[in-house]
């Protein structure tokens, strides 16, 4: 089994509104709403992909019910650690042009709601094969808290798939993570530097084992204690990238679940990556494209 | 007590967001909810004068719930219809320049949902002072939904405010509301006219007994069986517009149910509509603001 930890799960809303502007009165032509978060994004589509899979997440509030409902809903095994605070949304504005983001902060994590977390995380381990750590630390939670997870996760040679952003990544790179996945921005970010490469091989220096950069239509970089390699996508792809990032990270646990090559293991990503970007919402991707993608 | 009729409730959701503009993502840094939908909100400004008050509202799902929650918090006497659909959400993101409405259509109500809540609603008829009508028909409900309520509403003789626009205010008027309450732009929707004394004294003609317009920093302008009348704001204003259209309903019902002459009604309801706009929510209003504004 494969285990997402979402710390900051949300209910993702898509809204599609035609000509969307600014400041301006808007009647929603169509809602559709999923259980989401970068960690729940990656379970959906490992599920999908018939893999076992458990993803882990706090809920509290009607928003977390509604989060509880789509999960059961679609099927995709969950445990859930009660919390007081109310759960996020997310809205997607999709109009023709483009996508406009509105992310809730979420709710802030009491103390001992995260070590319930942590403690439902440590039962879970011995059953896993990989770990994935996804998305922003709720309010309340020390910088750190992916360092700790982490060092868990080894203390049970459980590899680690950490995709985080900002101080979280920082303070979390010292406890050496089996891979992280920033995109160009998130790399930039966090190390002052604008090549990939360059900014790749800083992480790996402050900590982490491997380093698998995701760069929109340059594909992906991976920075390996074995070597770099370089996957370009299948084909010139438009479509909503929401999402894409999210499969790279499911592809990237399932690959080191199974130690698949790292040539192997990054096409396979392109080609899920490419086939997410085919589809309109995070967590789901086009089997027949992925199918084909993925035959030689 | 007041009854008032909100047919397509919502949970309406603030979100403050700095800078707001599309293709962008933003962080959301304050999020506010309530109850909400035209009729919500005249029930909750009545309910802060003291007014005795009863919104009646059909609620379905977790947004339903969500409402209701609201409603029992705020204390706002209320009964609910279930429905089998989902109650929809509004957000609005404020920035510091203004503030974008996406409005969702809200749930399909079925015929038995409708003939439930118009059971309810003749059951609620004879405790009655006044009734209000308010906002769009949920998607499913005929174009003369309200013209059915309004002759319900004579039979009882209770007085009818109606607050809609588009086909459901046109179809509602041979039943002859005892009054109507457009803004502007419905005028203008409703009648193709510009001038507004032109276009009300167009909506007599249709059946409206009484229009009384709120044409924003121009007042007030009522178009009544014993004359016309104009109250002015009491001052201009600068705040959030959200909710002023409904605190006129508002007041307006109170002063049919209590009968008070047209001008001491509409000064009335030009300065809680002002005091309104001094909040920045639908259905508060400043109470030191409007005590000033009704002392002589």
């Amino acid at each position: 089994m494969i285990l997402t930890l979402t710390p900051n799960p949300a209910l993702d809303i898509t809204y599609t509104v035609p000509g969307f502007r600014p400041h301006a009165e808007h009647r929603v032509t169509d809602v559709a709403q999923q259980a989401g978060g970068k960690g729940v994004n990656a379970a959906r589509v490992l599920h999908a992909l018939g893999r076992p899979v458990l993803a882990l997440v706090p809920l509290g509030g009607a928003t977390g019910a509604a989060v509880e409902d789509d999960l059961r809903h679609s099927g995709i095994p969950y445990a859930r650690v009660p919390i007081s605070g109310e759960t996020r949304r997310t809205i997607a504005v999709a109009d023709t042009t483009d996508t406009t983001l509105l992310n809730e902060p979420g709710p802030t994590l009491h103390p001992a709601e995260w070590a319930a977390l942590r403690t439902r995380l440590t039962d879970l381990l011995p059953g896993a094969q990989a770990l994935i750590l996804a998305g922003s630390l709720p309010p309340g939670t020390p910088d750190d808290a992916y360092a700790d997870l982490i060092r868990l996760a080894h203390a049970h040679a459980v590899p680690v798939v950490l995709d985080t952003s900002g101080p979280a990544l920082t303070a979390a790179l010292p406890s050496r993570p089996t891979a992280v996945k920033p995109n160009a921005a998130e790399l930039r970010a966090a190390t002052g530097l604008s090549d990939p490469a360059q900014a790749a091989a800083r992480l790996r220096t402050a900590g982490a084992q491997s380093v698998v950069a995701s760069l929109g239509p340059d594909g992906l970089l991976a920075t390996t204690p074995t070597g770099t390699w370089r996957a370009h996508p299948p084909l010139t792809l438009s479509g909503n990238p929401a999402g894409a990032g999210d499969s790279v990270v499911a592809a990237l646990a399932a690959g080191l679940a199974d130690a698949t090559p790292w040539p192997d293991l990054l096409a396979n990503a392109a080609a899920l990556s490419a086939a997410t970007v085919l589809t309109p919402h995070a967590g789901t991707f086009d089997p027949t494209a992925y199918h084909h993608f993925t035959t030689p």
